[in-house]
């Protein structure tokens, strides 16, 4: 059920909570990553307290690239070195026990530690935008307008490399204690995904527009499918 | 398109980036806490770096609730009354437009800013739980076995007062620029939703056992359908 361990890649990747579902293999935290749609940036403001910011982003090899506007607080706060702490989480199901203590989640989560550092150049900054979009909608880049020299500057890019990742994983049906296997109650997995549905073209478009390959054919993650 | 806008409840849950997505109603935020599975809660470690953690939750009147072992971290920092940043982010599309500098997310999310407190009366901490579970799989609580006196004693609940929250949403279609709306590019939105597939029984109950209506009929968010 587990995933093979092995050793982390610094103390604060260490999976300390639950450690038989750590995974520091970077296959793994690349394929999560790969997968997710969101990440949820975390990071210390000048007062001191915490923030946490969902934002899209892309891994380019080996580091995870976000952008925003120049105005953005967060990227402002980022660029200049500040700690940060990424998470992304991919929900696969809901565990049902027999008791509601052993009730759970599937899922495979990454956190990142690492500081940021900005994308200057602008042909690497297009490189990295280019990303972030195939990232969410693959095939995108070779249908929609790509960014001119305005839209580059206007767009602050952010690298954040991933020495500092691991991956925390639970799969696998409801673990019960031993007195309550007899109990008369339904357990098992309600397997969840990412439900996709019919593309809805701009109304300015027309409805007549044919929908392209890249688009009709968007998925994410696993296929889950109903009875 | 966008929520009509109130007052922010506090400095910091005023949306400075993007504030036409702001939405300050208690209704809205209530309406995505209930709907989410999992929150990710940011914190400020004992050595000043950030931490975030996805976790499930629930949400009690005006308290946001988590929970888990007392061996937690976080739980553990958070009961002592550390600043915390909690969020939740439902993706519900993929906005496709015609330049990849507007392609955007329509998305609902909320954050929660205050400080934890531990509800530690037994009861409480029952009526905490059976909201957690029911949360994530309404009806649930009326099968499974509820806790018994040495899993409260071993499980750690937080509350969090919803005093300071605010949500954030984007909907409809894409916004392009004037001067690309007769490129020959499809503009639209991809639909996302969470998709449910068919319960798998644990091995050890056999698949003889008839599913129960809160197990087959469990669903989450927006029917999303392909075509």
């Amino acid at each position: 059920m587990g995933p093979v361990n092995q050793t982390a890649p610094s103390a604060r990747t260490t999976v300390r909570r639950l450690p038989d579902r750590a995974d520091y293999e970077r296959a793994r935290v690349e394929a999560v990553l790969d997968e997710g749609l969101v990440c949820h940036v975390g990071f210390v403001t000048a007062d001191g307290t915490p923030a946490v910011v969902p934002t899209t982003y892309a891994r380019i090899d080996d580091h995870l690239v976000i952008h925003g506007s120049p105005a953005s607080r967060m990227l402002r706060s980022l660029k200049d070195g500040l700690d940060v702490c990424v998470v992304v989480t991919l929900v696969d199901g809901m565990v049902l026990a027999r008791s509601t203590f052993h009730h759970s989640m599937n899922y495979r989560s990454v956190v990142v530690y690492g500081r940021a550092t900005e994308i200057t150049d602008l042909e690497d900054k297009r490189a990295a935008l280019d990303c972030l979009v195939e990232h969410l909608v693959p095939g995108r880049t070779d249908h929609a307008r790509g960014p001119n020299e305005k839209e580059l500057r206007s767009t602050l890019v952010l690298r954040l490399p991933l020495d500092e990742a691991s991956a925390k994983v639970r799969t696998g049906p409801p673990v019960d204690d031993a007195e309550d296997m007899d109990l008369p109650v339904w357990a098992g997995v309600v397997p969840v995904g990412v439900a996709v549905g019919a593309p809805a073209p701009d109304p300015d478009t027309g409805p007549e527009a044919t929908v392209p390959t890249h688009v009709a054919g968007w998925r994410r993650g696993p296929v889950v499918v109903a009875d």
